[in-house]
């Protein structure tokens, strides 16, 4: 999807080179690679491509530059990730919404996110450098994301707006049979009681809630028509099993 | 959130210790702490430690089990993460969906949530252990997500999801019974198949797609318990109907 290439994902002073290869091929796993690493204090690395995996390709073309200014050049928009509470408060949402302004803007122009340092993030210049604020949910108990994971999730946003935008479904509903009818469902009801009467187990007398819970049962499964054919067959074969060898007529039978 | 506590995540025999400890950290980030290892290749392992940071101690709090049905055991809802298509389509969803199902049942009772190996996934037998599949949308052109990115990535939904309910008198799914636990799903599978083969209807020579189509039928209608006792005493009183008739000793007859 063009409207990917034009995101950028930059990585601000990374220290950890295990961290610039796993966001590498979190991108890639998301349709993105376009990856500038402003500073990094290592790269190449060996350990960087270790954990790329098959993302190696986006490490080869990541830009690596001097400074912040470089990366964002040209950007329609800057957004940047931020766990804490900041002195001047910037305007701040959560993933989604980050997803859906950068794929608005990416619509027609670059935009950039930036994700800070591992043990500081962004410094204050640099988030003031931003149009708006990212932060990712976390709990109080440990609210310290790996560098790579919150490229994961911010990825994984992007990537699940681009798909609904192009009206591509995050996952289609795939089945490989008709669903059984209203009517095919009647069938099954009126053989499972009679079934259910002639084995002893329900006493026509005392039905109690047998039928209704069974038709809620199979009723809220929308069941396809095998599985529907599946069972009565499974009744029939009861049925037909018990009156061949007792020489009665099955019900129904011709 | 005491909910969070009932969401437990297994994985699958995983291969490579960091992965373990990245899955720890992912899932303290985001408030679940509940860690489930189905026959690790290695663990403890101090690459696991080192990756785990400051969750430690969700790592030490993890139960390693021989066997899925034991980390599976009482849950009222299992989800598997699958990227596949399989030859029966299963109920699929996106994470966030998946996210929304899993908190749904954790209100009331322990919930699962499977990974599979780094290098294969869940195997076809535990998928169809599963009420449901989901699936993390991916690029096509580098599909295969870091087992740890994957935990990430539904943690994240998870939390974001129990976030929103927060305070929000979210519409309660009433039901006058607790669902069906895996183990339960298990005896009924047994006692249908046998019933099947008893009856006639089923070759074992031939099974065919018969069992699969009936996990498939009841793991995804989140059967309640007596809805599950129901059926397996109308099994019941069809086997013994049907050894009495032909003169048989029903099995487990005193």
């Amino acid at each position: 999807m063009e409207i990917l290439d034009r995101i950028r994902i930059v990585l601000v002073n990374p220290v950890h080179s295990g961290n610039i290869g796993g966001a590498a091929r979190a991108m890639k796993n998301m349709g993105l690679d376009n990856l500038w690493l402003v500073a990094p204090q290592r790269f190449p690395d060996p350990e960087a491509t270790w954990r790329a995996a098959s993302a190696t390709d986006v490490l080869d073309a990541a830009r690596v530059v001097p400074t912040l200014d470089e990366a964002i050049a040209g950007c329609g928009l800057v957004v940047g990730t931020s766990a804490r509470e900041r002195r001047i408060p910037w305007p701040v949402c959560g993933p989604r919404e980050c997803a859906g302004e950068l794929l608005d803007v990416a619509a027609r122009q670059p935009v950039a996110i930036l994700f800070g340092r591992e043990d500081y993030g962004l410094s204050n210049d640099e988030l003031q450098r931003c149009n708006l604020h990212v932060t990712i949910p976390t709990h109080d108990a440990y609210s310290s994301l790996n560098l790579a994971m919150a490229v994961q999730i911010i990825a994984y946003e992007i990537f699940s707006g681009a798909q609904a935008r192009t009206g591509n479904a995050a996952v289609q509903q795939d089945w490989d049979q008709p669903l059984a009818t209203a009517g095919d469902l009647e069938l099954l009801y009126t053989h499972l009681e009679q079934t259910a009467i002639r084995t002893g187990f329900l006493d026509p007398a005392r039905p109690r809630m047998f039928m209704p819970r069974m038709r809620r049962l199979f009723g809220r499964v929308r069941m396809d028509a095998m599985e529907l054919n599946i069972l009565r067959g499974l009744l029939a074969a009861m049925t037909e099993h018990h009156a061949g060898r007792n020489g009665e007529v099955p019900p129904g039978a011709p």
